[in-house]
């Protein structure tokens, strides 16, 4: 098992640095986050930084139907494989950054979600090599405009629903030596408890996910898997704030308008 | 109008550098692309460089049914509003470089598309301003494994079909001063023409595609839209060598497994 550890990427007086989080100490660090990156000795107060989303993705991949309970829920069928979109790059969001009302009409509905943080680029990895590609985990919030997603009868538009600027919140932090399936998923609008999963209910596992879409697309260091939600999303009203908070990793919040 | 200019990114001794192309001469530039790039005085010859994607987008947005030849050949209904995806990073794909098999099986087809390449930074540009953050065009082959596309019936798997490592080639240049609307997309499978079809056969036009799409993304410089494809997709076999070909721009060509 790998060392536990919590990685943040910060701004600190119009300058980028990443580092560990120990307590509400920053430890920054110098080199590259996923290979052997060096203490530079500088130690600053958590309050006196401004967090930026844990990692710069190539990519983030966002699954669907990927738990047995909203799936059952649902009455979705059960998929033959892992079923995926792409958020867009405009959409990545800091921790405590406000997630925008889109120009459009519509419901827009918080997803909180368990992301796989990649650390070694992987291409066809199999099963039993998948965990040793994965850096770490993160939260994150998969907003979603879901009047969207349906209104063409023809095609369904999940890239554009989820992929408004800001619709994807990430962090606070990169979470190493985690066991991904002892953790569970918490989302809390406005301070009340709304979702609350298990991901040991995920219909492809981390490892399966990771070796899967690898088989697709060469996952780079940074890139991100959103491992889909559960029950109890719900809409956000101008003002909301959502938390996604899994045990290891921290609480994510955001302010919705 | 802008300036008729064709520009290239290139490989040269391990360094990556952008210029514009003027017969078989690359003029070397240094700076931004999109921005009062200065010539460095240093001059090409264009087979002593490797080209590269024409620019680094950090997204590729690929539209769906925007020709009305080949809507109305499928039966289409006609879209309220642009239908798209995103392409995925690893998709992008160099002219001339190979364009690999996928693990998986399943028809792999060739679509030639334009492809507008955004100049300024826009969120929510109107119509009238649209053209005014366009750079240039360049010509795209939307490669797609068309046997996944439906398979699964409760969800269209458009990202994965074309989000294949090496299904986006795009090239060979970026051109400016270019009238879209006068444009032509020429397509030839091992020399022989499958695609022939006008721009202005688009249901939205360039000015509204970037419009509209800058209402739910805010568009940077580099990014691409790929304007969807019409009438002649085929499917390649391995050693088939797929040329994309635009007046103006240049011919992309790309060889398959």
């Amino acid at each position: 098992m790998q060392q536990q550890q919590r990685w943040v990427r910060f701004e600190h007086g119009g300058e980028t640095g990443f580092g560990t989080l120990e307590g509400d100490a920053v430890h920054e660090h110098r080199g590259n986050m996923f290979d052997r990156p060096e203490p530079t000795g500088r130690v600053f107060v958590l309050s006196g930084v401004r967090l930026l989303t844990p990692t710069e993705p190539t990519k983030v991949i966002a699954l669907w139907n990927n738990f047995h309970a909203l799936g059952e829920k649902l009455k979705l069928a059960v998929p033959a494989e892992p079923l995926y979109l792409l958020k867009a790059p405009n959409s990545y969001l800091a921790p405590g950054a406000p997630i925008r009302k889109p120009l459009c009409e519509g419901k827009v509905v918080f997803e909180g979600e368990l992301g796989i943080v990649i650390g070694k680029a992987c291409t066809a990895v199999s099963e039993a090599d998948a965990l040793g590609h994965v850096f770490g985990y993160t939260c994150a919030n998969d907003v979603t405009v879901a009047d969207i997603l349906n209104r063409d009868a023809s095609f369904a538009q999940w890239v554009r629903a989820k992929g408004f600027d800001t619709f994807c919140p990430m962090g606070p932090v990169v979470a190493t030596g985690l066991d991904p399936a002892t953790l569970t998923v918490t989302t809390l609008l406005d301070g009340e408890v709304r979702q609350n999963y298990p991901i040991s209910d995920m219909r492809f596992s981390v490892h399966q996910l990771v070796s899967l879409i690898s088989q697709d697309m060469t996952l780079q260091p940074g890139d991100v898997i959103l491992c889909g939600t559960s029950i109890g999303v719900g809409s956000m009203k101008p003002g909301s704030l959502v938390e996604v908070e899994i045990g290891g990793i921290g609480r994510l919040g955001n302010r919705f308008g």
